[in-house]
């Protein structure tokens, strides 16, 4: 990640030229969220279609272009990141763990160059296509993908931009990209110049993509002049852009004049200065020579006497994009910036957080993490079993036409992808196997040994050899937030075998703006019901099954008990999914969006099964008796979840654990 | 409605004999609800389908087999009410409120007679047809629709059937019917008996309806033998009828004789005795005639002495049925009981009351009347507005062939059927004009005396003549008991010109057993947020939009405000529809049954307007002051509804109104 090593076509530099000059309206709608105070006749009213999911989130349905509008038009700052794809399989991994931390900060967009040489549209996990689509989908993130088209054919062209709406991409920056060879010709029919890609896609996909183009705010380095460009730039734009990113640029003044001059010749769309954070000397040394950009004398003097010294340099290139972008949101004229991150994360969140502009705590919209594909956007339901593991759900339901839509049991029982490939780049862990096995034990003695290692996990205790728990194979991260509050309860019951994977405190009607189990917009409420799912033995299971029969929980908890092979035991009415989040908001329907659904249990269950043996019992020697202790885990231990209806009361189901210690305890008494 | 005066035709007396024996397996499928302690394999549990509703009550979705079948094996007691078809339009609005009032007792079901004298299968407010749609489409019944085949073309019947099936009948009597003439000739192709009819409905319906036959518990009268009688029976039921009901009988043991008989000669569908409470001594007579059944020597002696007095006769038919009702339940073989009521109340429901199967306060399903048209099972959802109107409601959507499903949003915008004519049997107010000038006032003077109308209806207490207003347009039943809780304040708005017509108070989780605001099955929570819907002055508007705006209520409040020339004023999200009644029950998803929907606002407003004119101004003669003020009313006042968001907190709609009339007083303030 050295960003010396990057190749040039990593950094953002574009070389294109604006030639024809077609009229087209960039159509910029402006939605308006609410018709507060609005008059209109009755019978306009009678025949408006209405959405088929409440709009809790108005953003989830609208266009990039849109997203920003409302933005300019409100005033509030926003934020886009540049990325590029990596070169290794490995890196891809990091990279995606990446846009999961990155897009805590609540970016408006995401966008992810395109390498000519790189092979961007194919499906390796390096691609650019690949790692776009990783991005919307699995992050969740708006994206734009790049895209050049100078020595492509049409044909070429066309078959990247069908393979991105496939996949759900929904932004293109169009650019011309580096020509082949030092002197290059143009093509009488050919793609020479961004504008030729703005209008092919405009031609043969309508509105289908919001486009954005690039601006030079020092004209660009083959433009005949700066106001030659500038009208380039408005032949972009005329000819369907729906918005700009700059290239970058060292004083605010450069970008401020460059907006005027754009506005004086009638550019209207939102313009976004593009910010590089100075992070290495080398880097931006092959920068300004590529770009043909020129350092200003005052940079060159402060950076020269330290080239050597790249914190240095790094605390020097933080202060200056942070106060150059307070001159640019000071100015009135910026609302949103686009950082060049160069992949890299620290300095870019810096500045951000010295802004006030990275959200600590955005807003959550539902409780698990939305996925950006347009098709997903009525998602509004899923299972409570995939809490921890949303990528491998959407994995799972990709081919879905439909999405339990307002009810789970509307979606007529849709069958759930198998999952085979557990080294998917995206569904992979983030640690190594030498550190999971750090953290889960070189070496297993018994099943008390494995109940040692989720015990270590819930505590964040370091472990035996002083190594924190921080995963385990069905979750990649250390306990949520959420979960804390039932800590102590969770590791008393861990402790004695009853190996829990995922649980929820039951809420009575907390504000919908609450930190921890908040969610949705403000002045709402959430109520949650409580959950636990564990595994445990199945001499457990027959104490916990007396215990769950007797009177005070016959009717008030719900259950499923399943083995690996789906013996499944349960007492829930057929098939009928049980509510265990929901919110209510002002002036909308109810939402209800995690359920315990028994369909989609039995197909969780495969793939709860199955992460004790892909991702523990491999870690070890087939035949070893480390191995065997996790495959007879697999093979007889019982997989539980509990619901408590009652949830305006206190959570019964430690009281259910305790009574059935207490019975395995004294076993004659029952 | 004096039983003495009733066509022979319209006594329960059936005329059949039973010829062809031809093996069908009826198939009366038991459903049972919960899979307790069941054990299945993964791959079916996968593969089941799922409901499209979430089972609330399990009864919607079975069939009135599935039903019976459900009581037998449970051992929960039920009653069934024979009517027949009135005989003039007035007559059946009465019956139609007599079904609302008997409904509420829980029948299982009620059957409606049929008289091929009277054209049962047209379209006449008084067929039978129509008499059974209205009990099953407006009242929500679980109805048998009688049909006689003899003397008809298979055609006819064909027709009858079809008509029945469109109108959402689900349940069919199959009788002989009635010979014409004196001598009858069995017509070698044509439906000569109760059986070819059993035959034809399964032949032509498969298994769309359920069917029941009549049985004989001293043997049809024409009948060779009691022996031959059984044997027919048993056709009957082999030919694919469901459950047989009893002709009459006045001893508990000849019923259970002829029960243990049929079970010895292998009849298992449920059999149900045909009670006959004696009402007066004519109608008994006529009826023993005509059945040619004899009458006990001890009840005889009993009524003669006593046979001009009817109430002497009636309690003693009373007691006599009531206790050969206990002894039939106390044999342990009945656990139903059909009542030919003759269509009168006072009788049946006595003897229900003392036996205590008479459900007092039947829960209520969802917070509305269900209807009971098989394709209303999904509906979830209906808009407040109608609250008080379901028949209208029912009427207007009756076309629709998809309900809101899960979610008002879901459907497609579906039109609302008009209502011009407000003089539909069953939409019509129980109340004659008279009566209606009583309540509302012989002569109106201004705006204010409509103000006391509405407070007295309000209040309870008699108007200034004397008279209690037990109706409104708007409401055709005194206040709900749920109302009652906001009496004072309604009291206190009426009075000032806030023309309250539909309203219900904030709840934040009662339990679902709650007698007042109650329903779902038991073990839940039902929630609601305060709402009030009125008209006003457009002055008292312009005060109220100022106090909706105050910052206190800005985001807390949703309103639509609308004039009958459709100009609207809201503040609610773009169409959205806000649930403004819950409900939160053990291992089921949410149910939100009642929202505020701003597009069938509209359409309720057209009724609620037409509504001055069509029930009060038309009471006065054209150009008359008391007609002008009304109709003054309907141009210039406003209808108003609005919603408190914050359910948790004390409904601050009462102080909306306070802080309105303030401004009101002193204007000069804002």
């Amino acid at each position: 990640m050295d960003p010396a090593s990057l190749g040039w076509q990593q950094l953002p530099v574009w070389k294109e030229r604006i030639m024809v000059n077609e009229p087209h309206s960039a159509s910029s709608g402006s939605a308006s969220s609410r018709s507060e105070g609005s008059s209109s006749g009755s019978e306009s009213s009678k025949d408006s279609s209405r959405c088929s999911t409440p709009v809790l989130d108005a953003e989830r349905h609208e266009r990039l272009r849109e997203k920003m509008r409302r933005r300019y038009d409100s005033g509030d700052k926003w934020f886009s990141l540049e990325f590029f794809p990596p070169r290794t399989a490995n890196g891809a991994v990091n990279l995606i763990s990446r846009f999961d931390r990155m897009g805590m900060g609540g970016p408006l967009f995401i966008d992810v160059t395109w390498h000519p040489a790189g092979d961007p549209g194919s499906d390796k996990e390096t691609s650019s296509m690949i790692i776009a689509n990783t991005a919307v989908n699995y992050c969740g993130l708006e994206t734009v993908l790049h895209m050049t088209c100078c020595n492509q054919t049409k044909e070429e062209i066309t078959g990247h931009l069908q393979k991105a709406k496939r996949l759900g991409l929904k932004n293109i920056m169009a650019l011309r990209g580096d020509p082949i060879g030092e002197e290059w010709e143009e093509e009488v029919e050919g793609f020479n110049y961004a504008i030729d890609l703005v209008k092919h896609i405009r031609c043969e996909f309508d509105d289908y993509f919001d486009i954005c183009v690039a601006g030079y705010p020092k004209g660009h380095p083959e433009a005949e002049s700066y106001e030659a460009d500038l009208r380039h730039l408005k032949e972009k734009v005329s000819a369907g852009a729906d918005f700009i990113i700059t290239q970058l640029f060292f004083r605010s003044e450069t970008f401020l004049a460059f907006m005027k001059d754009c506005q004086a010749i009638g550019i209207t769309c939102p313009i976004v200065p593009g910010i590089f954070p100075i992070q290495g000397y080398h880097s931006l040394r092959q920068l300004v020579k590529l770009s043909k950009l020129e350092v200003p004398q005052e940079i060159k003097e402060v950076i020269e006497p330290i080239k050597d010294n790249d914190a240095a340099i790094r605390n020097y290139g933080v202060e200056l994009a942070a106060s150059m972008c307070r001159e640019l949101l000071d100015s009135g004229m910026v609302s949103g910036l686009h950082f060049y991150t160069l992949n890299r994360e620290v300095a870019t969140t810096e500045i951000l957080k010295r802004l006030g502009i990275w959200k600590e705590d955005p807003r959550r919209p539902l409780p698990w993490a939305v996925s950006a594909h347009p098709k997903r956007r009525v998602e509004d339901v899923r299972p409570i079993f995939w809490a921890s593991r949303p990528k491998s759900y959407i994995h799972r339901t990709q081919e879905w036409d439909d999405f339990p839509n307002g009810r789970w049991g509307n979606s007529s029982s849709p069958a759930f992808g198998e999952l085979k490939d557990y080294y998917l780049f995206y569904l992979k862990s983030k640690s190594p196997r030498e550190e999971l096995l750090k953290m889960w034990g070189e070496e297993l003695t018994s099943e008390e040994s494995v109940f040692e290692v989720f015990t270590f996990y819930i505590s964040g205790e370091p472990n035996g050899e002083g190594h924190k728990v921080t995963c385990l194979p069905w979750n990649d991260d250390p306990l949520a937030a959420e979960t804390n509050l039932l800590k102590e309860q969770l590791d008393k019951v861990n402790r004695r075998g009853i190996l829990t994977i995922n649980s929820q405190p039951n809420i009575n009607g907390r504000p919908s703006t609450d930190p921890i189990v908040g969610w949705g917009p403000s002045g709402g409420y959430v109520f949650q019901k409580a959950y636990l799912e564990f595994f445990t033995s199945s001499e457990n299971i027959t104490a916990l099954l007396k215990v769950l029969k007797m009177k005070k929980y016959e009717l008030r908890v719900n259950y499923h008990i399943v083995n690996v092979r789906g013996e499944n035991i349960t007492n829930a009415p057929d098939l009928q999914p049980n509510a265990v989040t929901w919110g209510i908001f002002p002036g909308r329907e109810i939402i209800q969006p995690t359920v315990v659904d028994p369909v989609s249990f039995m197909y969780w269950k495969d793939e709860a099964f199955a992460l004790w043996i892909e991702q523990w019992a491999k870690l070890y020697e087939e035949e070893s008796p480390s191995r065997m202790i996790i495959q007879y885990i697999h093979d007889n231990y019982y997989l539980v979840n509990l619901v408590d209806n009652e949830f305006p009361l206190e959570n019964c189901l430690w009281q259910v654990m305790e009574d059935t210690f207490e019975l395995l305890n004294c076993p004659t008494e029952q």
